[in-house]
């Protein structure tokens, strides 16, 4: 097996660096959100802890296999792109052609010097549909490997994402102890996770701690006082 | 106020689509799943509708929310790059030139055209910024009214998807009865939007229903045994 090079690593890493972000930031938010609303509904710590881990069982499969199939599409839409910008270049080559010219005049060349581009480009077929793909239909070559490695990591980070505001109620008696130490303990990891998140993508990492908390905040709020509304009809 | 072209008209409708198969993908699933896997551990259908209901707000706020965090970020993060890329090619001119025209032997020209080319796109700063912030970080400049609509469109689309297995709830008088029609219901409406979304997105359209279908049967069914396992214990 060959080495990676240092570019790919990084690459790799920051994917699942990625992943882990989607997957922890609705893991965090939506079960959390759940429990609080049903811990204002029912009078069982076990009827929260069910709802929940169905909670975060549909979650995590919904969404890693979600990204899974869309990693699946993404690589067979490139493929196919890949295939159809190959037959134009054979069969329609001055279209092609022209749609490269078009496209450097759209960077800003003068018309000389574009045409004088365009036919350097479109000398080797290869390279001149790498171009196409490229800077045409903005497509990056998608990794085919990548497809199963980030729904696992989605779904492994919205469900230890969920399983966090859940514990309070393996851990207290009542859903309404349960829901003060899940608050807590919750909006703790979403000033935390929103503040390394907004370092990672080179956000003011303090308004990301208070967005990421405040979304917490809002979808609890509103599905406890939505639980408690239905539950008293 | 000015008429859009019909450029923008395209694609401020396909950028609203895309938001209505976001929400209607998740709202679809993960509601569907949580009341499917209620159904089998309680034996109340308030329970299951309080429950549901819960997470369709929870889970709208947060995709809603977040979404809408997410696309204000993009607008400041377009803004602090295009800013970075102004003052570098005020302060460092022969260093963002010098990337330019690695860009462009990167694309396949020659040294010779390269260079021609280099040479006429750094003649204007605003156009040089432009070139750079498009081909070189693959930044388009986002829209910033886009957040606000896109917010409330994913997070009305996700209410929509989760009320239609819910209402079978509403409409039957046990978990079970519930379950069994908002299986069938869920299911014919996941083949149907399959069907669509993949048609949209040039996918071919029956694996693409039959995906769609998949994904929520095995969250639902991953829910239904999850739960029953808890409430056993």
């Amino acid at each position: 097996m060959p080495l990676p090079s240092h570019r790919e690593q990084h690459l790799t890493s920051s994917a699942m660096l990625q992943d882990i972000v989607i997957g922890l930031s609705d893991g965090l938010t939506v079960p959390f959100a759940l429990a609080a609303g049903l811990s204002g509904a029912v009078q069982s710590s076990g009827l929260v802890i069910t709802a929940g881990l169905a909670e975060i069982v549909a979650g995590s499969i919904a969404m890693g296999l979600g990204g899974y199939l869309a990693g699946r599409t993404e690589v067979e839409h490139y493929a196919a792109e890949l295939a159809r910008e190959h037959a134009e270049v054979r069969t329609v080559p001055e279209v092609e052609q022209r749609e490269v010219l078009d496209l450097l005049i759209g960077m800003g060349l003068s018309a000389a010097t574009a045409d004088l581009a365009a036919r350097e480009l479109t000398q080797d077929p290869g390279q001149w549909v790498t171009f196409m793909m490229k800077y045409e239909l903005g497509l990056e070559k998608p990794d085919a490997r990548q497809a199963p490695k980030s729904a696992a990591t989605i779904a492994g980070a919205y469900a230890v994402g969920g399983l966090i505001p859940l514990s309070a109620y393996f851990l207290t008696a009542t859903p309404q102890q349960g829901l003060l130490w899940s608050g807590l303990i919750t909006l703790l990891c979403l000033l935390v996770f929103g503040y390394f998140k907004s370092r990672l993508t080179g956000q003011p990492p303090l308004p990301g701690a208070l967005k990421m908390a405040a979304t917490g905040a809002a979808a609890a709020g509103a599905a406890f006082y939505v639980a408690r509304l239905v539950q008293h009809h």
